[in-house]
């Protein structure tokens, strides 16, 4: 069929359009193809643990089952089993039948949480550091994203709402500083905002990411009936296994039932072949990745102490596999800096700016994939970098153009 | 901590409150209880084929790729299987690399799609028979759904746009009815469409659902440029795994780009270790299920005969595994019938009202799932009570209390 003839070109979403590429995608697409030219990077970039895990049997799972659809809400089985999690590891009632939903994974769970009690011009207030997909869905739902410096503490969260706040959404352990919200800060953060008719969505998706002497409490705890506060977790991320692209959501009955014609009407459900087999093994995993958890929380104290030893500042925190570290007074941007240590020295980082505004003056470090010597070589690199006195960016523009490598601006938004 | 307080009540999204639950998922799951309770259900309700498939050995897989991440725009072998798969079958030519996108099933890629190209108020216009998510999903991208009459030949779709149509649904082949468009009607309205910038979404889903005699074309084949067309299909849906999870979408790469970044957002991928499966068994589930794709096309020639032979009329079409059948003077509404035969009779059908305005008389019956002579035993009874003279409201009134079943109304939007 000719299509030659000169047609009006088709339009796209103007919402869409302006989505920019995720910052952090950037940089880790960079790597992949550094990594195929042959180079050896050293990957502090991505944001997942690589752990010692088998491939268990998938023939003593019930194929033809496996094959076909399952329950919208998730599996029942599973549902049963994340409730005794929560129960036992953080000592929290969950109902399996009326408070928790298993999707694809916590991103498309947090998308449909925002599409299930946000309206247009609603807003959603989101304390930084923050995970930049936040920001994004929030557009897509039609409600506007806003914004919490990282410095400002619990207590003076309610300075920034307005009369159209109505969620605000923090990451707790929280990627990338590390940090926990103690019992107080959530308590305040819930008082604040329910009071006020603001849901709290708290994304406890390194909830498992915790150093030895810290105190994880997961929002179900604190708020038993779960009203006005929406849990997300990930059980593939906390397995260590996020390829596998499995997320629930702990909420109360009434948001669960919105958000299970969403995931009907979006999604259906996760892999059941997948949802069958995290089932079976549950315990097995469990085992083999706790265990992987803590010597990657001695992992982070030792690199800790090379950050002091280095005098690295970086935020606060224990627990995750990042670190936060502050730039400073170096001469120029966090994403210049990060593109310099990537194609001068080999060196994957994320630049600050890709979790929020106050966050510029940082890049994050992610310590789950590499040794502990690679990661040290690295820190001392950085060291160096950031205390240049003077940055040549022509340098720079130089090095991405002899690459071939575009700079972020040219592609953001395509 | 005291959540007692006389708060005022959390708002939900009035978009969402206002989706109804899927009718079909309303009766099956009114089939799922009546089985746990023991009763033997004819089920003609189910949106899936049961083959016999074996479970390939996972071990072969490379387990620590199968645990993690994998690229957003989809694993980079299954795109190359599924474009070589796409040239041998249907013969089309897909570039693997800017044309196609692999995610967590056809559902978030039809959303994706319309997020991705329409705007606030645009109109996306649906020809029934259609499946009920294409509504809800226009809606949740806050686009307006509008509808053509099953009955309306292609060459006059055009009389139904408006200036805000942006965007024409067809499914093909059909589900429920089972026809296919032809070469020429995929011309008439690729050529009615794109002149005045609308695309047109093709969800094939059922591609290789396709009656001996019959010619399936893709709407990839008719425009090999992909210049303002959607091609929707879902993997897992047509081997008969619809359980997995795995769909695919082919249109211009300006449009695959705008996809690849909600994809980034949304979901990152669909489960890796899925993809790594079903990339490495392409071609043994391949062998496997075509064959039995063809034994479900002589079941429906079977069952076509003695729908004839009970001069029971059903909308014209030989392909997918659905029949569509007319209800004519049936004394009440296609909801009680579905009802009544499932509450009464055990025998599950979907009314069909739940495919569109103009469809209220018909119901749809799906041969996926059970022997030919338990289908033959439904249509009898079907046959009779369709033929009654008069239909007793207030005998399903009681059978629904009796047995402690909501009218849809009730839950409608909960």
């Amino acid at each position: 069929m000719n299509t030659n003839i000169d047609y009006i070109p088709m339009q796209l979403s103007k919402k869409v359009e302006n989505i920019p590429e995720a910052l952090s995608i950037y940089i880790n697409q960079i790597v992949y193809e550094r990594k195929r030219k042959g180079f050896d990077i050293i990957t502090l970039s991505l944001g997942e643990a690589y752990f010692d895990i088998p491939m268990y049997d998938f023939k003593k799972l019930d194929t033809e089952k496996c094959y076909h659809y399952s329950e919208s809400q998730g599996y029942l089985p599973l549902r049963k089993k994340l409730a005794s999690f929560y129960k036992s590891q953080y000592d929290c009632n969950v109902d399996f039948e009326n408070e928790l939903l298993i999707s694809a994974g916590s991103k498309p769970i947090i998308f449909m949480a925002m599409q299930a009690v946000l309206n247009e011009d609603d807003e959603g207030l989101i304390h930084e550091p923050a995970w930049l997909s936040y920001q994004e869905q929030l557009k897509l739902v039609g409600a506007k994203a806003k914004f919490i410096p990282y410095n400002c503490k619990a207590e003076d969260f309610y300075k920034y709402f307005t009369p159209k706040t109505r969620m605000l959404i923090i990451n707790n352990p929280n990627n990338p500083a590390g940090w926990l919200y103690t019992k107080q800060d959530l308590e305040i953060i819930y008082s604040q905002c329910r009071s006020r008719g603001i849901y709290v969505l708290v994304d406890e998706a390194y909830s498992d990411f915790i150093a030895e002497n810290e105190n994880f409490y997961s929002m179900a705890k604190i708020v038993p009936d779960k009203d006005g506060v929406i849990i997300v977790n990930s059980l593939s991320k906390n397995m260590g296994m996020s390829g596998l692209r499995v997320g629930y959501v702990i909420s109360s009955p009434g948001v669960i039932r919105q958000m299970l014609k969403l995931n009907q009407h979006l999604l259906t459900c996760a892999s059941t072949i997948v949802l069958h087999y995290v089932t079976k093994y549950f315990d097995n995993i469990i085992k083999k990745t706790l265990p992987q958890v803590k010597d990657l929380n001695s992992k982070r104290a030792a690199v800790k102490k090379y950050l002091d030893k280095l005098n690295l500042k970086y935020l606060n925190g224990n627990n995750t596999f990042y670190y936060f570290v502050d730039i400073e007074n170096f001469p120029s941007s966090s994403l210049d800096l990060s593109l310099y240590l990537l194609l001068k020295y080999n060196i994957a980082t994320v630049p600050g700016d890709a979790y929020g505004a106050s966050t510029e003056r940082f890049i994050r470090i992610s310590i789950g994939t590499e040794s502990l010597d690679r990661i040290h070589d690295a820190l001392l690199t950085i060291k160096n970098t950031i205390s240049l006195n003077k940055f040549n960016k022509n340098e720079l523009d130089f090095i991405l153009c002899q690459q071939g490598v575009k700079r972020f601006e040219y592609i953001k938004g395509y």
